[in-house]
């Protein structure tokens, strides 16, 4: 699925309606950096640890940085704010820079705070070096371009709108699939696993705060150790698996995000009664397709 | 009444909240333009001719500009669009300058448009030099600046929170004053006129459509060639009146917009069965206080 910059640029925008601090420093940040080779999204999830979630007002992808608009209903809640901060800091390794705003401020002063911020992003633009992957709305979602690339990382924030797309850069040629996961046709043992990482009516499967562990449980039915052996021993069993999560996207699409290559840790699964998976790797192969 | 630009910049950009188009143009054009020496206006109303107005997007009351956003639904409506730019022009002299934004165009065709606008404003705030007054919100509704530069002029978009103020202007020093007139403390047979110039419970009066003439009627009730030469040939009669009408100012409050100096004109008046003043100069002069 192929976007375009406009329409995700207004979407994003558009969640800032009615907050005017936020809407003003969001425009201006965007206006101001005026660099369409870096993406943003508005009202970004962060995991805060312990199940809890925060919501930060900008999000740079690409520099893993977060913009927070303190407002003035913030004041008073600076103590909190700074827990939260720290919370998003430690398990996301992520920056975040504060906007001060409210209403007696000096235009000047707000305007200075936003262009030390975009300073800051253009010198982490040129310091990433190579390593900065321009905002490509016809690369972005596109198999051929991680083909190509011969792997994918979670560092560039991958995300198909697909499973199909996702399995094709493994090799595979499907025009469709919709099903949970699919064989890897070139790594034996590898499944490549499209779960969801929240309760859902069938399922209740859960990513730990810091991304390495997922815990696969079937209805919070729990598994006594023979039963995990079993299965994990039997000669169909994929022990390995290439997992793109299930997520909302920033247009606000369901998409598949990937999280990493994963393998079963049977001593933690026995540990804690359910399938518990281990990520080894942030990066894995891509392949042409096969047939070809 | 003295404000701060934040505050008034915020309040224009929140009147195009849930305007997803119009924010960006809006947001946009501000933040590239960044120039706090022009101000804006955010769907500014405009005579049309005949009673009717029009609201347009962004207005630059210094450089007599508006900035229309045409979105996907003005497509269809281009020849009245057009209709309603030559209205505007005709009757006001300002400039109209378009920009086209729909969900399918290029971001980039979309900028290029804005900047382009963006380089005829600065170009034109060059043009215009000395007659070029930045925006100060110190001066701009200060009785002093306007006594110090010894005139009021229409061009200058000046308006004022305050009757008192506008009285201030020619040699008054009021600390309140709350009347529809005052008396010229200097200039004799001048009024200083502070009317609704649209319909109210007491008084319809009317502003032509160029802004030259006004008709004031006591709640429609016609006059006869005798009662209109019997009061205005009266001793007490003032036949000139410096104008200031009361409007709605852009920060949503009460404001007192000058309109010119006014005479008397018997003929139209007798024609008309009410009092019709003509404007006859777009200037007046300003005293410092008579008692200082």
């Amino acid at each position: 699925m192929e976007y375009n910059k406009l329409t995700y640029i207004l979407r994003q925008l558009s969640k800032t309606n009615k907050k005017n601090y936020e809407n003003y420093v969001v425009t201006r940040m965007y206006n101001r950096l005026d660099d369409l080779e870096i993406k943003f999204i508005t009202q970004q999830y962060v995991s805060r640890g312990n199940g809890q979630y925060a919501l930060t007002d900008m999000y740079f992808p690409q520099l893993n940085l977060h913009i927070e608009v303190d407002e003035p209903h913030h004041e008073r809640n600076v103590e909190a704010d700074k827990i939260r901060e720290e919370d998003i800091i430690n398990i996301t390794n992520h920056k975040i820079m504060r906007i001060n705003i409210y209403n007696s401020i000096e235009i000047e002063e707000v305007n200075l705070q936003i262009e030390s911020v975009i300073e800051y992003i253009k010198a982490k633009k040129v310091e990433l070096g190579e390593e900065f992957i321009g905002w490509d709305t016809k690369k972005e979602y596109s198999t051929e371009a991680y083909i190509n690339k011969g792997y994918i990382d979670t560092k560039d924030n991958v995300a198909f709108f697909k499973i199909v797309d996702a399995c094709n850069c493994f090799g595979l040629n499907y025009v469709g699939y919709q099903r949970g996961g699919a064989k890897h046709p070139i790594e034996k043992g590898t499944l490549l696993w499209f779960p969801k990482l929240y309760a859902n009516d069938k399922y209740t499967n859960r990513l730990s705060d810091d991304g390495n562990l997922i815990f696969e449980s079937n209805n919070n039915k729990e598994s006594t150790k023979e039963q995990i052996l079993e299965q994990s021993n039997s000669k169909v069993f994929l022990s390995r698996r290439i997992v793109f999560a299930r997520v909302i996207g920033p247009l606000g699409d369901i998409m598949y995000r990937f999280k990493g290559e994963f393998i079963l840790d049977t001593e933690e699964s026995i540990n804690n009664k359910c399938f518990v998976w281990r990520k080894i790797s942030e990066r894995v192969k891509t392949y042409k397709n096969i047939r070809e």
